[in-house]
């Protein structure tokens, strides 16, 4: 298992949201602020090579990681939003979750044409949501370069969804169940 | 008017999300890194006589202010959610907010008795969710020291509800209408 340091300070809860689920409580790491520090200083420096001009993050959880990554970085945080959330105009796209379906916005403004854009998030699961927040990149006229992200679920292959010749995953902690 | 440096930063959306609301939006200000930055300085060196053991945030922007603030000042951060994002056992508390109404929670064991927590959020409206958090943190055993904000829409008089000779505000742009 890759990361099992880490994974030390993941809980996990069975059954949580819905029946045959783990869910991987990420908060007990968060609190502990030199081990996420840490983690935080590997996603950048691994992040680095993909040259991102900005990092997008899709909330809730993923403005955690978002924030963290842009202040380690310097490199400014530009938000995804449930739909309703953001002001003015908007990109949206309606996508599967693991469990539901959800809508996605970016401002329309966000993005330069060109920009590289790295993503960053807590846990990258099915990929749904990563793969929405590509469209978004790429409806704003932006280059999605990769996935900054603390956990992978592998189990559920969501690399495979997402991950092309120009679309980098990074993960520090893998969970093959 | 307090803070027009950082305000220079905050985009403002006449009725959003509903009429006769003028929505702040921080984003902008939280992509200047340099300048969210210094502000988290300022609000972590301000926050530091309160001699906070942890720091509580509310989704979503709210850990975006809780995260740089648990970074900067070293001290772990715990989430507040909406009703049925945490796992595990929960103390709740339904209340009012600006437009609607919510059910906040937190994890039964995030707060040890006495512990001194520090509220971190980005804006300060009529004080409906720092008051919702201060029941949370009280009904966990903890003990609200104060809320660190960014912004505070002092026409809404939140500090009111919310402050008493144990508890302080401190926020660093206020918008008097």
């Amino acid at each position: 298992m890759k990361g099992k340091k880490y994974a030390n300070y993941i809980d996990t809860y069975p059954d949580f949201p819905i029946p045959n689920v783990f869910f991987r409580d990420i908060f007990p790491l968060i609190a502990e602020v030199s081990v996420f520090k840490e983690m935080i200083e590997k996603l950048a420096d691994k992040s680095k090579s993909l040259s991102p001009d900005k990092i997008l993050s899709v909330e809730a959880r993923g403005f955690i990681i978002g924030t963290a990554l842009s202040l380690e970085m310097g490199i400014s945080m530009l938000p995804a939003r449930k739909k309703g959330k953001l002001p003015g105009e908007k990109v949206s796209y309606e996508y599967k979750l693991e469990y539901g379906t959800s809508t996605l916005q970016i401002m329309r403004n966000a993005i330069k044409p060109g920009e590289r854009v790295l993503l960053a998030d807590d846990v990258l699961a099915t990929g749904g949501t990563t793969h929405a927040a590509i469209r978004l990149i790429k409806a704003a006229g932006g280059v999605p370069v990769g996935l900054a992200s603390l956990i992978e679920l592998t189990f559920l292959k969501g690399r495979k969804l997402i991950e092309d010749k120009t679309f980098q995953v990074i993960s520090l902690v893998e969970y093959d169940e």
